[in-house]
């Protein structure tokens, strides 16, 4: 992709430049043309100083580029040798103003960008962009250009994958199993007054009927997994701040889904009387209100593992502790799905019991069978359910907002399915993720051996067991395999209501 | 207390009142002052037409009342009878314009009141308070005039309390136990790197020997209250809109503290494009942003119990199965504390075990005792720490903003303290409350008898527990109790870091 840069700036000096001999100037711009601001670039590339005017205590230069030491860096290398050549007539440099800089570059896209951050003016036209910055000295340091271009590199494979589906690859599929049922569960639950809808959008409270077939899972997994494998629990953070969004990656995505939370400015009563005042005298809780005295930090659980990377970041380990495994089970997962009812199946507060492991590369593949192989047990023998494995985009890609085939066949996820019978749909129950060293490298751990650490994850989400175990099975223990029956025991009677 | 109430209305008709007889006017006047306004009200009170006229299609009035038939009652009276009058003439009322509202009190506190919701002048003078509000008749119908009154009553009502310690009453002591350790806990563990702390204020990440420790805590209450008290498990939400806090009480004064939760005002990506593209140009999260495109719906789990009424909100339940008694341990509890490192004794984000019983009074009282004397023996025989009861301000009203004392000797909140070696501060480390039936009305939850339902709530806090024990006892299980060391097993070690 051809691609051009250019960039108009003022340098202002300490003092006036006119004592300076004009041939000492004239050969600074020839030493910058020929040598300084073409290291590093292939040949017949890099910048050029394209016109420069020498005016009182300004230096005006028009700097052109292409992709190779792009302007804003042919500017920085420029005045750390300008400083060096005023410095013998001790003159110091005073600040530059960004006159003007324009990104050129091919462009065959069939769809309208709109606006970009730090653009002053978008022209998209005949295969050609070009953009007008809005930027100082600082954001030119900060690399802004760059980022820009990539933007626009991830705009263009967004919408190459816009509108296909995701990667779906069948790896494994079970046997055909009796289905007992044929309503929907969160129905039938809600009709035996198991769950109720709770006060929030895709929300419900348990009753201990279903809390104790979900602590049964839980059970389930210990007896099957925790235990045999070596696991230990550990209570990983259920607030989630941004720089653990930013080190993980979700920053680049999860706005349209996140549940954001936001902390008080202050705690002083003083400043929270006039709400607390509103709210007695209307009964109504002023939001606007609250919204302008209160800040956003982050927001809640939303994948579990990323925020227990901060136990581990920065840290170095010793190689003979690998593989470690670890689990959380200690709060919600909160995500804003989508609209109207889906029950159970779709939630925007869901439990989820997350499983980590992390280890060399070829111990976290290895662990990741092993964990395929106790669920296919958990699946076949206990739950009796009929399931399939799928190869899918990798979760942290699509939390990314990515889309598209996983390239590598080590690194990616694999979703459990299982059928819904009473709508015929095919519902994703859990996942097994080999990550790679995409953690480690975000929270920068690291390995004794200076070897590579990798991770995988497996996030075993409660209610969707329930939903697809209800839904072939059906809420009778008669129809539930003896294994399962044994697991869960005797279902409480609690509550009633006329 | 005297209080004066005026108002100053025009009503507009629908036609010209020129043809009324004048005299039907003044006897329906009259009517109203001796009679329609003057009802409920002791001799003597009540609300009176001070003045009166009409002109063209409007009735201008001047209302004047004591706290008897306050001017907005007498408004509601007397445009009934006058539609009727009116209607036989065919005419009808189209809308009543508020001129002037005015309330005029005593008012002998030596402090300012600044701002009030609908008060456009506030004077305070000579004993007098004199406000000027801004209403239209739909404030008047939703009574804003009298929950301005009653907003200056819990004014007053707090400032008496200001600057006072809280209730705290002696119920019951300990005898003195050994302590093991002098040391901060918090700290230790740090240094052991049994926890970290997380990205968040007062938040952290457990690492699997404290993890075991706490759920020993739990084991400790499945063995000897949930199990042998006849307790199920629930699953409580853990976001809590806005309706469950105006039921429960929180919308009064929560607010210093909540955790606020927002949702996006759609999900829509374009919605959000421009966000995204911020991010990945900048690498820094635009909050302004998207405090822009986020609305507030709630907060995160404060107080653990009022989400859970949902589940039972307008229902009506059979009294043979009182009393109830359930637990939730399914997530994370969230205060903004005040600032500073408090290490795990004050943390922003924490866990508890919330015990919630329900029956008749005398069920849920006598099984306060029952608990407290199951907590007794935990205390005294497994953990073997030092600790005391106190009897305090009950804590749904210090969560709702109100002082004092607890006039009820039945309805309170039992607060649990132990020393911490250490600091030789005492901590709460958890309470047993008998909250009345402030929650059943609330959320409308009734018996079939008629009889009111109460209830209890004792909320475990681990990391308190912990805080206690481990300042009292120390990190080295040889300085444990045998039964507790037996309750918690082998301490696990997965990481080791250089």
């Amino acid at each position: 992709m051809v691609m051009q840069f250019l960039l108009i700036a003022n340098i202002k000096c300490s003092g006036s430049l006119s004592g300076i001999n004009s041939g000492d100037i004239a050969d600074f711009v020839t030493y910058c043309n020929t040598n300084l601001l073409k290291k590093g670039a292939p040949s017949g590339g890099g910048a050029v100083i394209d016109q420069w005017n020498v005016a009182g205590e300004k230096i005006k230069l028009k700097l052109v580029s292409d992709r190779y030491v792009r302007v804003h860096d042919a500017l920085l290398r420029l005045k750390n040798e300008l400083t060096k050549l005023l410095g013998k007539h001790r003159i110091g440099l005073r600040g530059v103003e960004i006159e003007d800089y324009r990104i050129l570059m091919d462009w065959d896209e069939d769809w309208q960008l709109k606006k970009l951050p730090f653009v002053k003016t978008l022209k998209q036209e005949r295969g050609t962009l070009t953009l007008a910055l809005d930027v100082d000295e600082s954001a030119l340091a900060n690399r802004i250009p760059d980022r820009i271009v990539r933007l626009l590199e991830d705009k263009k494979e967004a919408a190459k994958w816009k509108g296909k589906s995701e990667h779906w690859e069948l790896l494994f599929e079970s046997e055909k199993k009796p289905f007992y049922f044929d309503k929907d569960p969160t129905e039938e639950m809600a009709n035996r007054c198991w769950i109720r809808h709770a006060a929030g959008r895709g929300q419900f409270v348990y009753g201990p009927q279903i809390t104790k077939i979900f602590r049964a899972f839980e059970r389930i997994l210990f007896d099957e997994i925790f235990t045999p494998l070596g696991y230990e629990e550990m209570i990983f953070p259920k607030f989630v701040s941004w720089d653990v969004w930013k080190r993980s990656g979700h920053a680049k995505g999860i706005y349209p889904e996140a549940y954001y939370v936001c902390t008080p400015k202050t705690r002083d009563p003083d400043y929270w009387e006039e709400v607390i005042d509103y709210y007695k005298v209307t009964n109504e809780v002023p939001v606007d209100m609250i919204m302008k005295r209160i800040e956003n930090v982050g927001g809640m659980c939303y994948a579990q593992c990323p925020p227990s990377w901060v136990f581990l970041q920065g840290k170095t380990m010793p190689d003979d502790i690998l593989p470690v495994k670890v689990f959380d089970r200690s709060g919600t997962s909160h995500r804003y799905e989508s609209g109207g009812l889906h029950g159970i199946e779709r939630l925007d507060e869901f439990h989820r019991v997350e499983i980590l492991w992390m280890g060399k590369k070829e111990q976290v593949i290895e662990h990741s069978k092993q964990l395929r192989a106790k669920y296919r047990h958990i699946f076949d023998e206990i739950l009796d359910i009929e399931w399939r494995e799928a190869w899918v985009t990798p979760w942290f890609m699509a939390q990314e907002g990515k889309a598209g085939l996983a390239e590598l066949r080590e690194v990616g996820t694999i979703d459990y399915e299982g059928v819904l019978p009473y709508s015929a749909k095919m519902l994703e129950f859990q996942n097994v993720s080999v990550n790679g060293d995409k953690y480690p490298k975000g929270f920068s751990v690291k390995l004794q051996s200076g070897e590579q650490l990798w991770s995988g994850c497996s996030g075993v989400g409660l209610q969707r067991w329930a939903a697809v175990f209800l839904a072939q099975k059906g809420l009778d223990p008669d129809n539930w395999s003896e294994k399962f029956r044994s697991a869960v025991g005797e279902l409480p009677e609690v509550f009633r209501f006329l």
